[in-house]
Formats: structure tokens, C-alpha cells, sequence
């Protein structure tokens, strides 16, 4: 076979990269993380332990997990002139590029930039401080002072914390930190792809994250989780719902949180999950409206294009009732696959070849100035 | 054919996108661009004209390129806040690292930030503001301040104008215009697929770019021009520079500036053209040395590997001959490129497919937390 001579659109369907991580099993529907089944560890484990299960490729005991969380806490605050450097970027700016400028900005901190050794401990400080880029970029933004990490607090209640200003209550900790555990890693959609290209120059992994929120930013990716909050907020009753995505769907619109690349006909397990996470925080809250309106879209985009939910369609509302501002909804996505790309960029460094595809060059031919 | 089962590790040889922008015929031995032979548009034309013909397909008349160098002038101050907030920058920063995070910061103060109409406008004002920026971080790294753009001079030559602090003669202005076309495209390396798996998830053009000056930054990349210096200087004799290359080949190290995924075996035309720009600059400067040192390496290259010198090999003596600090070169190439790379966005945009390929999961199963 000429191995140039098929091209798939996007990749679609193409493998770009052999990986220990994680895998879409389509037919069994199963999000494979290292052999487990992510939606069992979600259901039983916490983020913490996510991250050394990618890492290192084992679940830690319980003293691993308690290293591991102190660890995150020391590593945790920003320095003064960072905080100050954030506060210099205009107010207009989006969320996800004051996030993006943020991670940038840190690497001129790290003594030992780039250097291989120090890879584990690198994605260590990242995972514990871009929790505190993405909540205190944007309250600088929004003017207000950045709230410190409260030492007190487990690495999931601590997040939702500064993202609010308010501790949350267990059950609320627990629902996010469920949220953070779907949203760690899911093989190789687009931002992590790119975090894997860059990589590949044997670039940084300072550069690479920065590739990853740009590419997340997208409401072809993260961007979608935002975009399903302001419709819910705009069609405000199922009847309304129901309408907005008729006219969208009639216009020949993208409905924002349906489909997906891989699983596209079958319902992601990760939006049943966050589902059932809304079905507790609305009766608490008060707020089977939005449940409602939620289930009414799901069945109106089943029946009309047999398009299912995918994770951003039920991650919108639970971060609603969880208090927290729509803006925030993308970079808290980035802020947990900040675990998922950092552990492909690893894999990445250890047996490494340049991505470097062709193209079909469709121009003119024979010109001359 | 199962579209799935070959995987060419870094997709070595797999077409990735559909273009009219530029390709490489290796059996031609040609870089074509819009139709056109980059070297003879090297030879014939000024960096400004293939600013157009890669926008908009065609040449410039004078009153067409007049106009674009206006509006590049008008465009290239930047704002104090910016340079305040590029300031606040720890002083190690890599020079590659301020230039993304000026990059990545700038989206906000775009009005239209993401709006398509607005792109052309936008590319222009990337392309006018990025050489500032480039020259600007650096000197703000070094403690110095920075140097307003000059509206007397052309757009290369206030560029090398900005870099050294001093006005260049004709000559030299001529031979770093020339560097900056040969940098400007070159088909979809790996920078400039970075930046369309980005831009095709709606993510917006500042974004695309960020993540494009992190891939530059890697040593397989666009980093090979400022590691080739720093072997010469390291060298700094025809023999002392030859052991240093046996040493490495000894090593079974890379040897930067030399070898290139798809010419590989064939000599970089764009190495030649600036080899010959060198010539003229030794000969002036009475550096003759430094030639002579670069067509030894060149020699036992091809003696010892059969490789052939890449652009970067002879880019970066010229820019030593011009004045230009080593850490600026990685910057530069990346301020060129961003031509190639806005036009390869704006193409990605006008015909998008989400890139999002997968995986040869490796890892093990069946495990339960
Ligand atoms: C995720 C997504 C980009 C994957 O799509 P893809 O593999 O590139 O496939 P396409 O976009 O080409 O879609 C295939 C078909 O399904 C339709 N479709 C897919 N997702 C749709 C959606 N959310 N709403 C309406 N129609 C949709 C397309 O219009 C297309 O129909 P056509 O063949 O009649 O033109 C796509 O489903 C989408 O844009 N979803 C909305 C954004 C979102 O929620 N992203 C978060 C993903 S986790
Ligand atoms: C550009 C580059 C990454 C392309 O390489 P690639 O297509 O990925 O091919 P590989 O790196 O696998 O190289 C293939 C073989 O040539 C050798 N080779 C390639 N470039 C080499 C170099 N610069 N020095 C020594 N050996 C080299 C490799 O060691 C390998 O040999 P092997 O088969 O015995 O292991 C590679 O040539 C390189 O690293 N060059 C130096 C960096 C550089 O100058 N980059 C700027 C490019 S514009």
C-alpha cells in the first residue's frame, strides 16, 4: 500500500499514536484508563488517586494518596509577580486565554525547564497550581482579589472553593470531584493530540499545555460545556428548550453538547454519570426544572438526529447548581485534563518521533514572478 | 481497506490536510508556494509581496504593496499595558516562552477576537505586531527597554532595526528579508500542523499561533538554528568544529542543522540560497572562518551520514553575521513563519474537519478498583 496516498478528513479514524493510557472502547462501551473502567473509578476512587493511576499506572494506598496530597497543597500558591502579571491582562480577556497566558507565563519560573528528570515533579506543580491560575485569573479579571488555596481543604473541595468562594459541603465536593474524574482523561481528542504534536519537538510541557487550552478553547471541544449553559439559560422552560433547538436544528446548527467524534450513536456513559449527579443536586437545590429541560433536549435530539448527550451536555448543569460562573466551565475542563494531556506527554518523551504528516497540495503549478 | 489498522509513527507520510498553499516536490527538488518556486521568489521578490500571495493567492502590484507596508506600520506599536505585563516576566524566561505569552496575552485586546470577517485584519495585525514583540520581550528579558518600531524603514529592515538597535546598510537589510522568505512556508511542518489541529476546533487564530511558537521551540524544530550556533562557537575552528561533529556522531547524537523528514538525502534548497548570503557577508565582514567551518560541517556530514544541511544550518551564521543575539533566532523563524501559518489557519478554517484521530491501545484490562 502507498502509505500517502488515503486522506481522512480531521484523521478521522486514523491512529496517530500507540498509548498505555486510555482507550474508547466503542463496543463494549468502555472508557479504559489503564485497565480500569473509568466510569467503576469514578463511581469508587477520587481524583487524587486518578493521578497516580496515570502517572505511575497503579492505584496508590492510602499513604500514597496522602503524600500525593500534600504534595499538591505545598505546591499550590502563586508567586506575588505571577498574580501581578495576570493582573496586567485586560479585562476583556477570555477565561481560557487568561489561562492559557497564565501557564505560559509559568514557565519562566522553573529553574530546571525542560530537563527530563524532573518531569514527574514538573507535572506535580502544574496539576497542584493550574486549579489556582484558572479560579484566580478570573476573578482578577472580574476585579477582585485572588482567593489563597486553603490548606484545609482536599484537593477537589479546595478547587470548587476557590471557584466559588464558598466551601463546599460534602456532598458537593464529592459531585465535583466526580465531574473532575470524568473530565481527567479520554484517550486522544484534540487538545491532547496537540499536546502530543508539540511534544514531539521535544518542546516542553509548558508549551504543550499551552497548545491544549488554545486547542480546548474551541466549541468544537471544551468550549461546548459553556454553549449548552447559555441555551438551557435561554429556552428557561422545557418549552422554550424544546423550541431553541428546533429553530437550531432547523437553521442546520451544531447543537452544542451532542455527538461525538467516537461514540456518536451511543450515549456517552460519562454524561449518564454527571446526569445522575444532576438528578441529586436538583432535588437538593430545588431545581428539577432544569433536569427537566435537560431530559427534554435529550429526547428531542434523540428523535430528531439520533444524537446522544456527550459529557458536556449534563458536566453544564451541575456546575450550575454547584454555583459556579458559566465562564469558569472550559477551563475547569482544561484544569482536569491537565492530568490526562501532562501523562501523554510523558508517554510521548519516552519513545518519541517527530509528528510530521504530509499534505495534498491542490494550487496552481508553474508560476513564475 | 481498513481505514485504521496502519499506524506510521509521527504519521510519517500520511496526508493530514488538503492545500493550496504551499508543497514540497522533493523528485523536483522544488518548495512551491502558490504555484511559485520559493527560491526564485526568494531571489526576485521582497518578504512583504509574499505576504499577499500567500493571503490572497497573488502577487502584489506596487501600489498594492505600498499599501499593505502602511498598514503594517500603523498596526506595529504595541500597547503599554502590554508591554507592562511582558515586563512582569521572570527575567530567565525563554526568549520563545515571552514571545508566546505576548502572543497568547494579546488576545485580549482584540475586540473582535474569533470573528471570522475579521481575520484578514487580524492576520495583519499579528503579522505587523509579532516582530515587535519578538524583539521587544527579548530586550525587556535583558533589562533594557524597548525599541519603538521605526516608520522610516521598510518592514525587514526596521525588524533587524528592533533586534540589533542599529540601522542596517542595504545589503544587510536585503539578506535578512531574504531569510525571512525562506522561513516564511514551507508546506505543514510541524509547527504549522499544530497550529490547524487547533484552529479546527473553532479555537481562534492568537491561540493557534501560541501553540505554534511552543512546537517551534523544540529542538527537532524550529530550536535547530540557535544549537547549530552555538556549535560553531563552540568549535571555532574548521578543526575544532570537525571533532566536535565526529565527537557527537561518536555519541550517537543529533547533529542540529542537518537531515529534514522529507528531503532527508537531499540538499535544503533554502540551505543553499542562505550559503550564499553568507558568502556575501563574510567577504564583507571578513569572516571567511566562519564560512569555511560551515562547509566543513557540511562536508563530514555528508562524508560520514549522507545528510545534508537544513535551512537552519546557514541561517544561523548569517543572523550571527548581522548582529542578531543567538537567543533571537528561534523568535525570528517563528515571526516568519507566522505568515505561512495564518494562511494555512484562514485555509483550515474555510473548509473544517475537527482533527481527532485515535489510538493502538497497549496498556492492560480488565482491572476493577
Ligand atoms: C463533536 C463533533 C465535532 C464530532 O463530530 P465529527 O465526527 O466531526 O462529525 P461531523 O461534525 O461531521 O458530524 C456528522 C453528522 O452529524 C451531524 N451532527 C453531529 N453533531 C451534531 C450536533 N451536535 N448537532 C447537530 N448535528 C450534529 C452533523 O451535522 C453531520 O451531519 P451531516 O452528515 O448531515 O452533515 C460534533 O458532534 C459536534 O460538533 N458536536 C457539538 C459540539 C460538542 O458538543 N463538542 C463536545 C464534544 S465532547
Ligand atoms: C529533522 C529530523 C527530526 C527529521 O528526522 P525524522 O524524519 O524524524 O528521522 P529520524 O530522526 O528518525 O532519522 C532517521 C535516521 O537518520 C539519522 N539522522 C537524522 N538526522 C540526523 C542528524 N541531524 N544527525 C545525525 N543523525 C541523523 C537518525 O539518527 C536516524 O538514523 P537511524 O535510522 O540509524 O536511527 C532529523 O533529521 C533531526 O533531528 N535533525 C536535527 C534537528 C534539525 O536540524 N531540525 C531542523 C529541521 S528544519
Amino acid at each position: 500500500m502507498d502509505k500517502t496516498t488515503t486522506f481522512q478528513p480531521g484523521l478521522n479514524g486514523v491512529i496517530a499514536a500507540e498509548t498505555k493510557l486510555s482507550y474508547l472502547d466503542v463496543e463494549a462501551e468502555e472508557i479504559v484508563i489503564r485497565g480500569y473502567d473509568l466510569i467503576e473509578l469514578a463511581e469508587k476512587r477520587q481524583y487524587i488517586d486518578l493521578i497516580q493511576l496515570l502517572l505511575k499506572g497503579r492505584l496508590p494506598d492510602g499513604a500514597e494518596q496522602q503524600e500525593l496530597e500534600e504534595t499538591l497543597k505545598l505546591e499550590a500558591p502563586l508567586s506575588d509577580s505571577l498574580v501581578q502579571l495576570l493582573a496586567k491582562l485586560p479585562k476583556d480577556t477570555h477565561p481560557m486565554d487568561a489561562l492559557r497566558t497564565g501557564i505560559s507565563a509559568l514557565a519562566g519560573y522553573d529553574k530546571n525547564l525542560g530537563e527530563r528528570k524532573n518531569l514527574e515533579q514538573t507535572i506535580l506543580r502544574l496539576l497542584a497550581k493550574i486549579p489556582v491560575i484558572t479560579a484566580g485569573s478570573y476573578h482578577l479579571l472580574q476585579e477582585k482579589s485572588i482567593l489563597e488555596p486553603d490548606p484545609d481543604l482536599s484537593y477537589s473541595a479546595n478547587f470548587l472553593y476557590m471557584l466559588t468562594g464558598r466551601v463546599p459541603d460534602e456532598q458537593e465536593a464529592s459531585i465535583f470531584d466526580q465531574s473532575l474524574m470524568v473530565y481527567s482523561e479520554h484517550e486522544m481528542p484534540n487538545s491532547t493530540f496537540t499536546a502530543r504534536v508539540i511534544a514531539s519537538t521535544n518542546s516542553d510541557l509548558y508549551g504543550a499545555l499551552t497548545g491544549a487550552v488554545a486547542s480546548l478553547k474551541g466549541n468544537l471541544h471544551g468550549g461546548a460545556n459553556e454553549a449548552v449553559m447559555h441555551m438551557l439559560l435561554e429556552g428557561r422552560s422545557v418549552e422554550g428548550f424544546r423550541q431553541l433547538l428546533l429553530e437550531k436544528l432547523a437553521r442546520k446548527e451544531k447543537v452544542m453538547g451532542f455527538g461525538h467524534r467516537v461514540y456518536m450513536r451511543k450515549m456517552d456513559p460519562r454524561a449518564s454519570l454527571m446526569k445522575e449527579a444532576l438528578r441529586k443536586l436538583a432535588a437538593v437545590k430545588n431545581r428539577e426544572d432544569l433536569l427537566e429541560c435537560c431530559e427534554a433536549g435529550e429526547e428531542l435530539m434523540k428523535e430528531e438526529k439520533g444524537l446522544y448527550p456527550n459529557l458536556d451536555y449534563y458536566a453544564a448543569p451541575v456546575y450550575y447548581l454547584l454555583g459556579i460562573p458559566i465562564d469558569l466551565y472550559t477551563p475547569i475542563f482544561f484544569s482536569a485534563r491537565t492530568l490526562g494531556i501532562c501523562a501523554h506527554v510523558a508517554e510521548q518523551y519516552t519513545d518519541n518521533k517527530l509528528f510530521r504528516p504530509r499534505v495534498h497540495y491542490t494550487g496552481p503549478r508553474g508560476l513564475h514572478p
